[in-house]
């Protein structure tokens, strides 16, 4: 994995093209498209994903195995969520994106319980208050991996809002990762998801 | 109000005292048993409320008029609950008492959203994430005043957490107070009550 | 109610759009000139409201109900102002605005005195160091909404510093919203000062 | 799950008595053993669990399914690593307890590798500068829970060091539970560890 | 000057005893009645504040000065303010004490105009939202000594909420000492009263 | 005064302006060149203090009474002591300017030694670590007027490092005023030299 | 080292032991005379060391080194100062103690100028606003580990505020180690004493 | 040393000037092109080093001593190690660079325990979870001035995290500097590097 921040586009496409000859699979996060252009012109196989701002190599696509979903409540923690989507998905997994979930429309949340009982890992997307997580640990036993994002104003503070109120979930099941951090999210879920194919993970 | 923290027995009494001869309604606030003892050794028909840690005075008693509802997910937020409860019923409201309710467990909420949608305010108390006024707000268009509480541990860092997620809330028509004013919180609610009655405040 | 802020113009658009569809009112929050364009092309009857930076559209316009007064203390804080202002006003208020009350200031507060004890609900903006609805909380016994502002350097620290004032006003019958939430106080004055008119709010 | 602190040991010992009449497992956390005396009185058959401060009752005992190690760097940080081993194991894990390894003493960590690369779960539980999780995830590719202590002094602020440490682990597959929340650790790693042996989660 | 906190009573009057033997005059702030007998035994012609907790000995006595108020809202800032006036009494200066003057009470405070307007120094002393020292300095050009207090609870953390509002006051004239800082203020404000009398300060 | 920041050069020409009808003396701070330019077209004898950001008008120049000191380390607090001597001579002081003076070279400091003993007020501007005001707080009993700027990278977090030195600062004598705030401690250094003239403040 | 905090004296005395038979040395922190008295049945030849809270075994007694000076500014800080230099001792190093050198008395400092050029590693230990490294650093070109304490009040937060103005230092050659921990900075200047004697350490 | 940040090219170059008549070696730090193009105009023999940041001037060139390595995880901590490395060197020191060693791959650093044992001084620089300073420090007996970055993203929070996590290493030896503050943590370990050289420091 090779997150763009912090360096150039051609930094980037370096080290990706130095990954893709070890790996059958890399990952670019944080990048926008000037960064796809400078690492298709090394890969020309690689996709860009606009929304999550992310760059996939994959080489040998083997069928993806169900058991993952992302949530969110909307579009402004969708570039997180989809963060977290094209990771779980490049790490093997199937996923459902529940995007239009959001502790204040519950009926709709409710609506999507089949889909969030049948899942092996969830991950909960959601900014401002970040209650999210807990409404959905209290409603099914699946591990929820929660991630904090930065939107809002005033007392997010960042984020730190949102994080908080993960932390102190009053469900249990619940487990956090860093302000923005689909990626983390996603590759847990993953490794989570394995397991369940798996005597032993790898 | 007085509240009775950071001054001895002796001396709430000796206000108390004060303020009922020139008011029908006296209340104490944050007073253990031993500031009610010293309360009542001067004003005998005072009266303690033990679960909210009060004390009241209330010489003409009038009939109560419903519309205030405090809600809150268990015993441990309980004297901050009562607290504002008690306050609402001396400034003249009838209040409804809902102390099961908590976002763990939604189907509980969501049977009591009649009582809900027909109360004229709001009272949610709520400790660790304090998610719970962000989905009262999202079900129904009454006023919320919400109440965090400095229950919890570790990341609530004594009631921090649940404050930033009221704050932060994302339905619309919740307004916070400061963490553990249950009094706060139950004046609003009384005062707010009152405007129904009469074409303007008092 | 959309928040403009963290989307595009075009997404903003087509969200209004929709909205216009279901609804006779659309509000738009934090919105600049370019968001304005781009829902006018779309939405031709909708109005843009410059100071409150914000976008209204209200196809079956009623006579206001007054009782909303809205305070602050100058210029600085005008677009917060504003944005409750306008929100209240969508909503069915009438809106006294008092635009020059400060506490540096106070007889220019005491001359407004009639106007805020005839209003139903007031809501109190101000930035530095946030004293402005303590002062009113003190004076008059209407429910008083405050809104910090990110108004201010150093530790004014983008507005936690009115923030904590207003938590720990120690006036009864305050509330406080998040920091710069013109809507959310505007919101909730509105629907306090409908209470007024009906038995029971809708 | 009771959390006893807060609590009195007659409420918490009258509200474990109520689980128990429904559930065949009751779990007390944060139970001196003043608490496991008013329980045991009331359920004889309660077991109390010292270096944990937790009371269980299990009444169906079966056989426990290996796959959760639990790890920690030394005593100071033992009653939270036990917390989460006593939690997991009465959900059904059969747990390891790795009890001496911390990142000031590579070695031991090293020679415990097999162990932790046999696991389907990974508890980290670390005060101080709260290191352990990043280094064990960088060196296995099995979910580590992070659990941040409040051990420590000056600098440590009762567990934010170690806590934005795990929160911002350069390693993948961590997620973080709040400070000290042993219980929160241990339930999750339970869950995903009985992931493994059915095709959904119960 | 001598900080009676973090030092035993022995410790104490030894130290008062070596400063007596070169000074006139000794201050021992935050000091219990323990504090004053050990020093009483030593220096019998030490004096007890009891509210203020400071003993003083002054052994020559010279005409006060006039020109210094201070000023808070209640009991509860009373040993703070209480710090100050006896700082600034044992510097040489008179001290009116204004202590019924709050921000929720303004006609009070409008009541002291002519006192304030007739000093040479003020001190303002508040806990909870800190907002006296703001409403003062919009009052008078007299310079204005501002002393949050750690009085209050939930979001006042301790004395930052009136820190805060303090440095961010809006009026001119103002400056801030650290919280509960009695002492410090009293001293600066007996200095500067001291100003009007020579050319030049000592 | 008008604080610039945040206001556009008209709507600060038209305020200037409009004090100017009413005042001999106007300031204007936080102001960059554009500013002036707009002042100056309004009110021709209108001056720029480039290195103060600072736009001054005074139309009944008067002797300046000495007695003020501004003191700071080097170029990068220059802005804020400037500032604060702008208006302290503004409000009628003669000001001496130490600027190169710091904690690391204690012997320049110390040859200023006279010109500090000789003042009625100091001004101590300092970033980074904050301790100047310290170090002179413990040479001279002068007031001082202590400055935190917000100079500085990582740990001092905008000005909150020197914040919290200056107000624990060891030495008595030592207020402090807003972080950048130059104005507010030039306005009371000026403050307090005056009272050295007459038997009452104006 | 063992730190007795967080240990019971049982505990302490029994891990001393252990290491007594590995090692010559042993030093055990944060202990009071309870813990003294448990050490010393197991071991006789310990040494408690009141002041520093400190116990040591030294079984194999060689010259020390001189080279390391301990400075503080009084008694408040005299456990931690006692701490680093019992440290340093048991590590080989010649102490010399400097503990009546403050900011405000810059004149005793001065005087000990000597001593400090000569040392090869100073460690600084100061609380309230934490000067004293700053200006130890702008004199003498030795390294100079800093050690906040959290000995103040009110806005020094524990001792958050020496440890950002020791951060933040305008001097170079300044180092920091975590509030109140003497035994990491005695520990360090004895490293680095000994650096002067061979060619490579140990 | 001269600190650019804050400053304009032609003040950087002339504060250079003055410094180099005096003094055969400058150092600028935090320095981008344009700073060097001002300073070599007028001091042509100046160096500059790109991923520093920094210009020196070295008009006297001796044999460098060995003895300090600089340690960090990858590229996005260059420019501060890098910083860390030029000040050391230009301080007379021989500086080794393991710019490729992170907690999260431990082999590698391993590899070069015997490089980190046979220094004098080892300067640790580490962003994010920053847990290399506590790795190295259990390994080695060698001082580590570790520097924390603000790389990274959400709850790093600019370098806190780092800060926080090195301030409370479990390991002993270690001293931490500013965020982001290479410049001291090389000064600091050439400080030390030359003691093994000298019987006492200059």
């Amino acid at each position: 994995m090779v997150l763009a921040e912090g360096k150039t586009p051609e930094q980037v496409a370096e080290i990706a093209s130095r990954l893709a000859e070890r790996a059958d699979r890399v990952l670019v996060t944080r990048a926008g498209r000037a960064y796809f252009e400078a690492v298709q012109a090394a890969l020309p196989d690689a996709t860009y994903h606009e929304t999550a701002r992310a760059i996939t190599l994959e080489r040998r696509r083997e069928p993806k195995q169900p058991g993952v979903a992302v949530l969110c409540a909307g579009t402004a923690d969708l570039p997180v969520a989809e963060e977290a989507a094209v990771t779980a998905e490049l790490m093997g997994s199937g996923v459902e994106r529940l995007y239009d979930v959001g502790v204040a429309g519950l009926h709709r949340l409710l609506d999507h319980l089949p889909a969030l009982t049948g899942a092996r890992a969830l991950v909960a997307v959601a900014g401002m208050e970040g209650a999210l997580p807990s409404v959905i640990g209290g409603l099914v036993a699946v591990p929820v991996i929660a991630v904090p994002t930065s939107v809002g104003y005033g007392a997010s503070f960042g984020g730190i809002a949102p994080l908080l109120t993960m932390l102190n979930s009053c469900a249990a099941g619940v487990a956090v990762v860093n302000i923005d951090n689909g990626f983390g999210a996603g590759y847990l879920a993953a490794v989570i998801n394995r397991l369940a194919l798996s005597e032993r993970p790898d």
